[in-house]
């Protein structure tokens, strides 16, 4: 693995036999999610997803990105939930890469959202990617009516063909009826991957492909995290150490558990995070309630709290060893602030004494911490993180005796939803 | 008040005994508060600023505004905590009234971010605010040192003094002893308001009065809240409502508070209620953890935790009755998604009964949740919710026991910073 987990700031907190004593608990929910006989097993397609995914299939996404690059200056992906968060995550994630611009819609209900968007694009030549299971979630169906009827100001029927694309059931569904129908060029959603474990599937693949990501080198880092997470072996397992320590964490009554990052470009990540553990694990009355920050700026909104609240809460840094970046602080002759001493230093390098005072200053406060580290903001780093995450989430889901992989209280809402809208 | 307070969902959590017998708490710190007998009564001048903002100040910054929109195509806005979020927050909630685009800086420590900035705005007219009580808070400093350096690429000195503009300490302090030597403007930050409670403050009223937004009408809102909100009765002022009620909710064990909206532009307006809540609150081994979600967005990630994961929640709505946009939904004549039941309806209405239903929803799974409504997106609107928010949050403190007004924790990871940088 190129990402690393370092525990040292749970010393006090959880003790090696606190992990002993779990390993048997820890050694059955890795051996259920590997042998199917967990919770929910018909949803576990995404743990051999990596080593499945085709080369061929990955070299035709990159041409058809290549394709629709050279006649469109846009995208707007339609999508919600885990078909919007990951690929937003991805995106912010590797921004510098990124060769198109992506707008998103369906994940929202806002009029004046949309009417700027439609505003905004007007001039441009737009493909649009329309991703959905079953076609009938609100939020997508209503904005592909919408963004439909504004394509429909701008292309003729031939040409919408072309730049409308749909990633759905194979088989069933409204959107899948839709596609047939108008002849738009579709890629599949499996059954057996839930939309918060889909983003190393078409699901992702075909709008970070058509935005110019290195689909190739993200799907690499996963095989290498698929490969390496498999080990039964807790010294040599950083999934299996996350979940433990987690869920140790959680029988403590730490509930919650706060993902920190120093960087702007991550927001999506920790959105991605608190989706996939949050859907995961908070069900049956139990879970542990996921919230992120963005450092600096949250440590002057947050940082109080954080450092002398209840103690209730664990917090988990996400490092970028290697920015890439460097903007050297001048020297003031004048001096008035002080800030003498970083004069010439990195302000990447400032930022990372800021995280180690943090994880410092929030242990020795009663927050226990972990930190996993991340090379740099590549494809390859951040398939490794994405497979990561979903392999602990699904064994901290076992431990805590859950499906990690349904998510019934969602329907809840929409029931009524449904009644309010007069539909049937 | 033109905002309301709609409680009907706390009825199986909260009863009008349990009200009744806070009341006298209720009362005291209510009293305490406006005789400043309270716990840090030296930092309350947040609570008689409205009437005391004179109209010629209002008129001066205005015509600042007009005056640096004339020679400047943006602002770059300096500062971190209470001298960035409540500002950003205004001006997200305000968008379309918006007159200049504004830029962050000093908000984090980040080289690529500034990087991009100074990128994007090499051939801007830029007018830079500084806004900072000492002048020593690393990233707002750090940010100015470079923010400095790239106007004197583009500005001769005598340029430079009309272009920046400090916010600061009448007295002491770095940045004054800058402003003073450089000859630069400046407003004052006075020592009997403290950062997260100075929105209303020049702190606010500055920036927001350059990029164009009306000043004088968000004062004026936050003065009839100001009014409205010293009545010392229960069933007339929903500042007392919400204090009790949160308090009550905190004493129950629900001790996170989820704020959730409807709508993006709002999403700051969550940030700013998480540094006033968790800031003010989040002491002495206590404190409501704050929380926010973008619905329906959230509804899609943190909607089943929400719905069943550990009941140890409350929720809070923000709601704006009339958004101002229009746009139907188009008819399908096929109608596979089955949505024809939604044509020729405002967008914005779906998404005002996806509220309707998942506050029902979150009711009947066992999370007590209030509506704070708001009439529209405008200035009026905002400052009576600003006061309101600040108003309650001082109640809860007091009820609590805490000190609202001090943040001592946050110098925990500063004093380990400035070992790690070499400051002295």
């Amino acid at each position: 693995m190129k990402i690393g987990l370092d525990m040292t700031n749970l010393k006090s907190f959880v003790h090696d036999k606190d992990v002993a004593d779990l390993l048997p608990q820890l050694k059955k929910s890795h051996d259920d999610l590997h042998s199917g006989k967990g919770k929910g097993s018909e949803f576990t397609g995404w743990l051999n997803l990596p080593s499945k995914t085709e080369s061929s299939f990955l070299s035709e996404l990159k041409n058809l990105g290549e394709e629709v690059r050279k006649n469109s200056d846009c995208l707007i992906s339609i999508g919600i939930g885990g078909s919007y968060i990951g690929i937003r995550a991805a995106l912010d994630f590797l921004s510098r890469e990124q060769k198109l611009p992506v707008f998103y819609a369906g994940h929202n209900l806002s009029s004046g959202y949309l009417q700027d968007l439609f505003t905004q694009l007007k001039d441009k030549r737009v493909t649009v990617l329309v991703i959905s299971k079953s076609g009938t979630t609100t939020e997508p169906a209503v904005a592909f009516r919408l963004v439909k009827q504004f394509m429909a100001g701008k292309y003729s029927d031939t040409e919408l063909k072309q730049r409308i694309i749909c990633i759905t059931d194979e088989k069933k569904g409204a959107l899948r009826a839709i596609a047939n129908k108008e002849g738009y060029r579709t890629y599949p959603i499996a059954d057996d991957v839930g939309g918060r474990f889909s983003v190393l599937a078409p699901v992702g693949l075909v709008p970070l492909a058509l935005a110019g990501i290195d689909i190739a080198s993200l799907i690499k880092g996963s095989q290498d995290a698929e490969k390496e997470l498999s080990v039964a072996d807790y010294g040599e397992n950083i999934a299996w150490q996350y979940a433990a320590n987690r869920y140790l964490l959680y029988r403590q009554k730490k509930n919650i558990e706060i993902t920190s990052f120093f960087y702007e470009e991550m927001h999506f990540i920790g959105e991605w995070i608190k989706q996939l553990s949050g859907e995961s694990e908070g069900k049956e009355g139990q879970g542990i309630f996921p919230a992120s920050v963005n450092f600096t700026a949250d440590l002057h909104s947050m940082g109080q709290l954080i450092q002398e609240g209840e103690r209730n809460l664990f917090e988990t840094f996400l490092i970028v060893k290697n920015t890439g970046h460097e903007l050297l602080i001048p020297e003031d002759k004048d001096n008035q602030d002080n800030f003498n001493c970083v004069a010439k230093k990195n302000l990447d390098w400032v930022n990372e004494q800021a995280y180690r005072a943090t994880a410092m200053a929030h242990y020795e406060g009663g927050v226990p911490n972990m930190t996993i580290t991340l090379p740099q903001f590549d494809a390859y780093t951040l398939g490794q993180l994405f497979y990561f995450y979903e392999k602990t989430i699904a064994l901290t889901g076992y431990l805590m005796g859950v499906n990690p992989f349904n998510q019934p209280g969602v329907e809840a809402y929409k029931t009524k939803m449904f009644a309010l809208l007069g539909r049937k």
